[in-house]
């Protein structure tokens, strides 16, 4: 008889595990159960469709239940929640959201894809006009409701507040951001998020720091105004996006271990401290490759790669995932903003006697058709000059090259290393020495004290 | 008193080691002795001249002479060809070009940055209407000649052929590309060439493949036509890039020492057999850092960094330049083409024991505003599937992501660990898997026979 596996989740994590250890192994008896009412869609681009620039929600949907099942021979259960997971007799506990009838599926393997929630401590009301951006479905709330609205606070400028109010601005609305912190998306430095803020500011975002919500304002259930001290931010809508955290309940109340970042606790291979049972994505632990701790990743790049890595190893393989640098990338207006490793804020706070170059030079060399400015920031050891991260802020995509940063910070690289790297020139393409290679070089000379 | 420095050539090698030396030691008395009437000029962004995207000389010249006394201290001889060493005198004889005047300058160290030049085995003759591009004046000598000028031949499809004929079809030129071999571009596989090759072709470059110009036809001195066997190929201009050596001369006549790959031999710091004797950029040899063999590198990222390893030296440093794995990119037309290590083809020739793996996808992810495809091949063994190599194709920036696998060739990552690899995604950036990433598992999956 062919082995059963039962996959919770079917966003990036959980569809990677199916479609791998199908594909491998195309015996298995695939079942996704995913709460949502739809499965296989990309939410990385999500905020295009509340912009506009994708005009149907149904261009963000790779799969259907019934396409996965016809090509794929895998089994989608939408609309389906776990309730609760019995090991004993690896049976999972469901209810339809719908009919609200309680199921169950017996598994020989359970794969735990619950990715994660957004972490609303004070601003959990449910409140007509007051949305989260986690799921397909907050995508279309959203842009049903954007006809009867003309402005907007979003609450948190991490990224995806700072995508939808770039969305929302596109669409004609008024964007107010407010934001507890001292800088804009604290994914990098205070010095480089400054100039997302002023990309932001001249692109008609309005933006208050230090603004921490206190309450809503409700006229009749509806949102009315967000409350700082004693100030009202007037809206029609808001957007609110303080944090995420680990989707964890389903593994915590059926006594799977958690680790000490707050993430399902796994091997590398993905496996739980519970027998046949597996983790995967935003809700499991990896390891930061910098640091070596555990840390719980929030993108989707990470989920896609651990859920490929536990289909390999329910096909029968010993596959096993190497941890993360949490790089990532995003546009913002006209800017591309990208990061790995850590950043000079955190790298200290992890007790590293570190230290960082900035350098903002040309982006192409200078009697080139296309030039334009990019800002490259590594952040090293100041003992051997080891790489602990980078941040790049750049026209077009400039701020890909994070991708070279990622490699280095893979192979231990130091600055010395990096000065001497063979990156590819041409004047449409960059300057003779990559911006990269121009701020290891400053850097050599700060070790040095040339 | 001031240490004296020559240094024998004033392209990207002999400026980056004078301004790499005067900056770490202003005492430093710093000579630099060029042939050409111009110095410290952009030779990769000539063909943007001679296409008239760049509309002046000017803009392609850093420095002048008075400049760079004026700025930095450095006496720039132009107009000047050195022509022999006395190591023993420590001093060098050079020719005024102009009033052929003979004089000599006397050194503590010498450094010789002489670059390459033509290789032109039975095309080397002075006729009017044929050029060679390696210099400025190569240039201006052209776009001189374009007004009298509809037709157009050139005769060799490596990077220079392409970019001048490119640059002469932007000029409304007719043009014919004439190319021995039996594809274009030589630094790339067979299978990428065809992809440039119609990209060429789509823009209106008349190509033959496998004609080898056996002779050239004048009429009163002035190009008239190519010969290739029994056919003619008429032209109002010729332009002949059939590859380059290093240009050596100098240092054969005064004894120093040559290694295996026809350059000046030199150790990781750029000293020569001969005492206070340096040598750095394409006339020098280097280190290929996949095969470890003794190479010249004809990239101008290469000589400036073997330059700037020299001038560090010059100032009473110990510095090393660890070596080259050619990495290039060109832009061709709408298509960015980049490489870096070996291809399949060099691979197999030096005894590897390799096998290649090449994908095509789409550059972005499926919903976003922007998307294209992307090529890439990746050169590895079938032992261990270490990388050897990498080859990209796409629009845009896509080919730039070389730098990704020149860094996994520096720290000698097989095409597991790339598959693993913390690339960012945005979906205006990228696909959720890099294309490189693409290719990696692709690769594995070809290693282990899925």
């Amino acid at each position: 008889m062919s082995k059963k596996i039962v996959i919770v989740g079917g966003s990036a994590a959980g569809m990677a595990a199916a479609g791998r250890s199908k594909r491998l192994s195309p015996d298995l008896d695939i079942h996704i159960l995913e709460t949502s009412k739809f499965i296989s869609y990309n939410i990385c681009s999500l905020p295009y469709y509340v912009s506009g620039e994708i005009p149907s929600q149904q261009s963000l949907i790779k799969h259907t239940p019934e396409s996965l099942k016809q090509k794929y021979g895998i089994h989608a259960h939408t609309g389906c929640r776990a309730l609760k997971i019995l090991p004993w007799k690896r049976q999972l506990l469901y209810k339809d959201t719908d009919n609200r009838t309680q199921s169950s599926l017996d598994y020989d393997k359970l794969v735990l894809a619950t990715g994660y929630k957004p972490h609303l401590p004070h601003l959990g009301k449910k409140v007509k006009g007051l949305f989260t951006v986690s799921r397909l479905e907050d995508g279309i709330g959203l842009v049903e409701a954007l006809e009867a609205s003309s402005t907007v606070v979003v609450v948190g400028a991490g990224y995806v507040g700072l995508m939808i109010a770039e969305a929302l601005k596109k669409r004609g609305l008024s964007v107010t951001l407010l934001e507890q912190g001292d800088q804009v998306y604290p994914l990098v430095d205070v010095d480089m998020a400054q100039l997302i803020q002023t990309e932001l500011e001249y692109n008609g975002i309005f933006i208050r720091l230090k603004h921490k919500v206190t309450n809503l304002e409700t006229i009749g259930g509806k949102l009315k105004a967000f409350r700082v001290g004693r100030h009202y931010f007037d809206c029609d809508l808001g957007l609110v996006d303080i944090g995420v955290v680990p989707n964890i309940q389903l593994a915590d109340e059926s006594g799977i271990g958690l680790g000490i970042s707050g993430g399902i606790a796994v091997n590398s291979q993905g496996k739980t401290n519970s027998p046949d049972i597996f983790a995967a994505g935003n809700c499991a632990e990896t390891i930061h490759l910098v640091t070596g701790e555990p840390i719980v990743s929030t993108l989707a790049t990470t989920a896609a790669k651990q859920g490929r890595v536990v289909g390999e190893n329910l096909a029968g393989r010993r596959s096993e995932f190497d941890g993360t640098l949490e790089t990532s990338i995003e546009k913002v207006f006209n800017l591309g903003v990208s990061r790995t490793g850590l950043t000079l804020h955190q790298a200290l706070k992890h007790g590293y006697k570190a230290t960082a170059t900035k350098i903002s030079t040309r982006d192409n060399s200078a009697p080139s058709p296309v030039s334009d400015r990019i800002h490259v920031k590594l952040v090293y050891t100041m003992s051997s000059g080891r790489l602990l991260g980078g941040q790049i802020i750049g026209p077009g995509d400039a701020a890909k090259r994070i991708d070279t940063l990622s490699v280095a910070l893979t192979a231990g690289l130091n600055v010395r290393q990096l000065s001497q790297l063979d990156l590819a020139y041409a004047p449409p393409f960059s300057t003779l020495l990559d911006p990269i290679q121009i701020a290891a070089n400053v850097a050599l000379r700060k070790l040095r004290d040339d």
